[in-house]
């Protein structure tokens, strides 16, 4: 097979009529697979099966605490303090909560709607107008929180360094540009990790607004898939030496670590925004769950116990990586129809087909019951601009079905590019 | 010793001087006890103690579902099965949540204000106020909620039936009033149980504004301290049979059923506002922590577990009661400077002490080495206008310790009864 731009018209009818051909020895296999999902497969919760008996009969922390009652809006000491160490923020300015670091990331958002931050001038309701910046593509639930609540996205291009700087720094003088979404490690849903130079950069940058808050949603920080750890920059200690102390925001959570479901979520940040959240979560809630908190202590130990376990998490997830890569490569090289990323961590392959046919790439694979990430889905408003990104997540089906799924997908591709270019011709 | 009120001057001096006496002793004991946390004793929590190692290897619901993984903003149907017969609410009609039922109550006022009701017109922040009814004494953590977000507070008398209904239907003509605060059963702090009568007044009554709503925080459902239960009364149901399906939302958990910090919050309303709540639930949560709702199934196994659990809290719960009741008793009733309650469930007893004492004896409670809720904390804006409230919660401390403790609380009622009317006279 050659790059499907160099065919003739001749030679793409018969590219076009052999891969109906294949697409419909695809839709008579009836199958029945999803490449969706970004979470965790049974076998990886299987890793964490000592949690299920967890605390077992002592139910105090190291300081003596009963974990049981009420209480402690900071969350365990020990259970920060490991943390702390993997995100890089002081055991001091990390709070440990309930299971859901996105929770922590809309209610900041509610917060500061309703009351502005701690250098905002009002609330942001109050505000002409708020925007935020949208490195794209990027992860849809950060996106879908913006378009609730009526924030403006401006997308922002993903670069291979992280999100396009000269962009960013042109965009945040309008002071009605009060936030960033990132992903900063092995980034959703392309794998990117920011260089040391981009973090540098968000953290020191002057902005319009003075109440500009970076969402540093560390998701993926101990998720590699190879050998080699992405560095964990000092984004806070960087901003507070650039005279912003409080504009980074980090969020992490063990839902990729130990049990999707039941995970414990961190939030870090300046000691200032730290008593600002206590302040605001003290109205609707008496402290975390803080057992589960003293479970994953437990079962951890320390920072390297956690990086202990993310290496049997990557036994099984770099072959289920592997086999998409190796389908995609053998698949589509020639043909010259599709990039892709080869991501060093994280929980997605991002895939980029010829422009104006994502959509009709999903639509193919769903008819031959492949179902995939809405085409558009990590745009915001759902909207890619090119119609060319398709998210791929490997993690969780079975390592045979991502293979007969993945042959699929390139069918898919294939089909929807050879009909494109030939629709070109005629 | 007879009725202060009946003392003449001089009798008065020397009850005066006598009670100084008794408060010096007090103080030289450099006591440190504490009852101002409506918070379970260990003893009680020592109850539960199957949870901490429980689900075990087994993580799946009677379903078959995989509580490990992301999902489900529902929460298991077998654990809402067993609390919506305790509430009588259809298991479809209500959720399993996180460890926080305050949480939920916080969340759905934020909605309001966001994003209006599903009857609204309009966000609750775009209209020209917002005004909740404040059943008073009640629960200073719904007072707080209400005044952190600018809801103006009407306070409204508090029947042995529950709220005064003549005003509180007077009030609700008002479209301003948006809402109205109700602990129905064992009411936080005066341990009034809503008559069936006032339930069907608050569900069928008109109100001048379309989204009113009833935050009926049920927190106290199954924690009677006698034999006889309190009678759950449909509110729903009710409510629906009038035309008003939206009109109330039901609260409950398990912070004092099982462990204070990690139980498990239930939200029960019309099918209208449980898919209203989870569809702006899920731009913060990918579900609530399944494996602590099947933690608190397997340890319940049924409604008839709850209740049977229940009464092992009664026997810890009953005596410190009884303990409270006695010293009250025996200490102030022949002086007639108190009255308070003899609640049948719950976790307060409601003191009133002469009017405009609550702080002086608050006050010289502190000093003495007892702490007690801060006087007025159970009113809206933390102010008691007869300054005569004070609630004591008898379940954290040891049983001598609140012998203790209550003994020395009834001096200082003494001491500042008899100082006041002395000045009154003086």
């Amino acid at each position: 097979m050659v790059s499907f731009e160099t065919l003739d018209r001749e030679a793409l009818s018969a590219e076009v009529d052999k891969l109906r051909d294949q697409y419909s020895q695809l839709r008579a296999r009836q199958l029945d697979l999803n490449l969706t999902r970004g979470k965790p497969a049974p076998e990886q919760l299987d890793l964490s099966a000592e949690l299920l008996a967890l605390p077992g009969a002592d139910y105090r922390d190291g300081n003596g605490l009963d974990c049981r009652n009420y209480g402690g809006l900071d969350g365990l000491p020990e259970l920060r303090a490991i943390f702390g160490e993997l995100l890089k923020v002081p055991t001091s300015q990390l709070l440990a909560g309930n299971n859901s670091s996105l929770e922590m990331m809309h209610d900041t958002i509610v917060y500061q709607l309703l009351h502005g931050n701690v250098d905002s001038a009002r609330p942001w309701s109050a505000e002409p107008g708020v925007k935020f910046l949208c490195p794209s593509p990027g992860y849809d639930r950060h996106f879908a929180i913006c378009e609730h609540f009526g924030i403006e996205m401006l997308p922002v291009p993903m670069r291979p360094d992280g999100p396009d700087m000269d962009v960013v720094t042109e965009l945040v003088n309008d002071p009605q540009v009060k936030g960033i979404w990132c992903v900063p490690i092995y980034s959703n849903p392309t794998g990117v990790t920011f260089s040391e130079e981009t973090v540098r950069a968000l953290a020191t940058m002057p902005t319009g607004a003075h109440d500009f808050r970076i969402y540093w949603d560390n998701a993926y920080v101990v998720h590699p898939l190879t050998d080699a750890e992405a560095p964990v920059h000092d984004i806070l200690g960087m901003a507070a030496d650039a005279g912003h102390p409080n504009r980074p925001l980090v969020f992490a959570s063990t839902s990729k670590i130990t049990f999707a479901g039941s995970g414990v979520g961190f939030l870090g940040s300046s000691s200032e925004n730290i008593d600002w959240y206590k302040k605001n979560l003290g109205f609707s809630s008496i402290g975390p769950d803080k057992l589960n908190q003293l479970r994953h202590l437990r079962f951890f130990k320390d920072a390297a116990g956690v990086r202990a376990h993310m290496a049997k998490h990557r036994e099984i997830l770099a072959p289920k990586f592997n086999a998409v890569l190796d389908i995609l490569d053998s698949r589509l090289s020639d043909a010259k129809v599709a990039t892709w990323t080869h991501p060093d961590g994280g929980y997605f392959i991002n895939l980029d087909v010829v422009e104006g046919t994502a959509k009709r790439v999903v639509q193919l694979a769903k008819e031959a019951g492949i179902s995939l990430t809405a085409a558009g889905a990590s745009f915001p408003y759902g909207k890619d601009p090119a119609n060319c990104n398709i998210r791929l997540a490997p993690s969780f089906p079975a390592l045979e079905e991502i293979r007969v799924a993945m042959d699929g997908v390139a069918t898919c591709v294939l089909l929807a590019a050879a009909e494109h270019f030939d629709e070109q011709q005629g």
